[in-house]
């Protein structure tokens, strides 16, 4: 069962393995898809060798309970932050997380990444936001919920025109319509952190408003004229 | 038809998909090359995977009218741009755009790339200048074409002796004898945005004039020694 | 003998060669493992290609007296410090040396390595200390032994928490349960240093304490529930 | 005839290529050997790219006239500044010449490199000089052999200590004892550079004296006991 939805998640996480946002050998980062119809994702396992994944070894979770519903290891630690976010952005079916640097670098800064170009633009209608840190109590108690609630609460407004958050003093979440989108707009967004730390160093000023309108609408929307049909 | 021409702008396009200029997987940057006799270019398709690009997907435009002339897919949306620099520098065969990271950066901090070095004065003699930003009737309009008006008017006289711009707050175009020769503008222009970032942070002083005119015209004019003859 | 000791300390020096953490063809860095009960340690024999590197050149040495008890290469030249860090912390299996870029500039500015964000917190409880630098003597006398005491006086109640220090002017050494986990704690402290050093400029702030103390309870610990069981 | 010292000098190219020190494609970069009793050197051609070059490529110069004495190509156009550093510093037998980007940057911004590591001190007994900028007579004169003859002058009295100089505005030469260690140089120098750049961010102190007295001595002279026998 599931085979379509765990060959997806597992293709999305051999991006981020070989997308240059993790060190070599490393297992961090993680991406997952969900059926929504079915009323489940399915997720990398926590800690496995990128190089040993198999798409057997991907975990598949009950949306509402959170249960593991197939597979025979332990679903990403981050697995709650993950729920969440399906929760609470009805629209989304992929999500991806990385510790990518410049993007983990705003967040450990606790910055939003503003716009100050159209590779920004493109992607993100507007800043990327650094979310609330977590209190003590969110930090001791469920903590990967509360780092997904946390930044649902935020984004919620926005979720559809920046699909990207900044956790605080941890590392970016990016979502899309599957896993491959959420992992694309990491690997984005690690550019865009990159191009904007150095932007600011040189006193660079924000993009204008109506270029970012232009950028976003052009491969977003209606009238989106960007790529093939 | 346009055989040879296809080949060579698909060349190009696959050199920047290899030349760390753009992240892994990601569609960004396009290539093309021009035949003034028929009056087309052959440019990439829009938001195509560089790892499934071949010959025939290459996009074949006029000239003049900005009309496809041969191939199923959308030519980049960036087509209006590079036909405006055709038709503005009559010298040049081929054009490249690419959002590579230390090049963008400048774009998006509105600022020129100076000589500081050798290494710029090779291939740029002079600075590479952040053309003026587009206004709000400039990108509601024509976009892609205003963005090339822009570029083509700022770099009129020195396009032959600096072949590139940075389009502001979006990033770099280069050109040159042919789309390999663009590209290769393109990864030097990298290299040297790079250096000058860091040259900028260190206070380096400007190259002085007259090194700018011997690195320039030994590689470059009728008494160059650079390379085979 | 020792043949699966020189296989673990083997494959944890090919690591590093192919980690991004030196610069190519150097023959730079070196990882030992030891085996308590044979009161031994396999290192890397000094100098030599990575490329040409095979499981029987690897060096072992008697952790007691210092001396080559198999292998007919000389050892690392850093062999004395590793030494001196087996017999200081007796929970330790592995060693890891690198000139890695980041953490060596931290190692150069005589500067520790603060807590930013949870990437470091999953590795190290606390700051990654700097040590103090060596005087006149003891560079002059038993460098590398004093090199090793130093940093083994000074990360004597920490070693467990913190599997890492920097050499002031030097370089980082890291450490943990055996050669593989040495060279992933040194690949992972690499990346914590580059996000610090740009972390700083940013004017971030300190990992909330009771971040560090979830992030660091969830990977290790009884309560531990990062990773497969 | 001279073919084990075009294969040396061919070979030492070849690691340029692969170093990460020039860009993709780029032909960037160039290393020489020479053969004092036959009075010859072998560098790279002109121009030619890295992926063509064959042994038979290379071509050989005499030491004394610059006369090509084997070879159907054009030399590179470095190569007066190779034959001036033949000529001042007797006991080496190999030259590399790189754009790589931090050597380059501290060039640009007319600095010397100075020691803060141990990393440095391996290869480079005090600080690598950026040497001064030449006249407008020396870049409008025979600027290729100024360029040799003012970093000779230089370098004259501590070249075996410090086998590197930084051209002012240009970038970096490295020596050795051949092509092979004027490239591991090369390499290493890149990698010291840019540590030296962002420890000078951080407000790093210079290496002890008697630190850099150390490491030279134990990888260089008399008493050295760095790397097999």
């Amino acid at each position: 069962m599931y085979q379509e939805l765990k060959e997806a998640a597992y293709l999305a996480n051999m991006t981020i393995a070989r997308s240059g946002l993790i060190p070599v050998d490393s297992t961090w980062g993680n991406a997952s898809q969900c059926d929504r119809q079915a009323g489940v994702m399915a997720i990398k396992p926590s800690g496995v060798d990128y190089s040993l994944l198999t798409v057997k070894d991907m975990v598949v979770v009950d949306l509402a309970t959170g249960q593991v519903v197939e597979g025979r290891l332990r679903p990403s630690s981050d697995t709650p932050t993950h729920l969440e976010l399906y929760r609470a952005f009805p629209e989304i079916g992929g999500v991806a997380h990385t510790h990518s640097r410049w993007a983990t670098i705003f967040a450990q800064s606790r910055r939003d990444i503003p716009p100050y170009g159209t590779t920004h633009a493109d992607t993100f209608y507007g800043a990327v936001p650094c979310v609330p840190a977590l209190s003590q109590e969110q930090v001791e108690g469920d903590y990967e919920g509360n780092t997904g609630r946390v930044m649902a609460a935020h984004c919620q407004n926005t979720y559809n025109q920046v699909p990207a958050a900044l956790a605080a003093g941890h590392g970016p979440f990016t979502w899309g319509a599957n896993a491959a989108k959420a992992v694309e707009n990491a690997i984005t967004l690690e550019e865009c952190a990159a191009m904007a730390y150095h932007s600011i160093q040189l006193g660079a000023p924000l993009l204008e408003q109506y270029v970012l309108d232009k950028h976003y609408s052009r491969k977003h929307g209606p009238k989106a004229y960007y790529g093939q049909k």
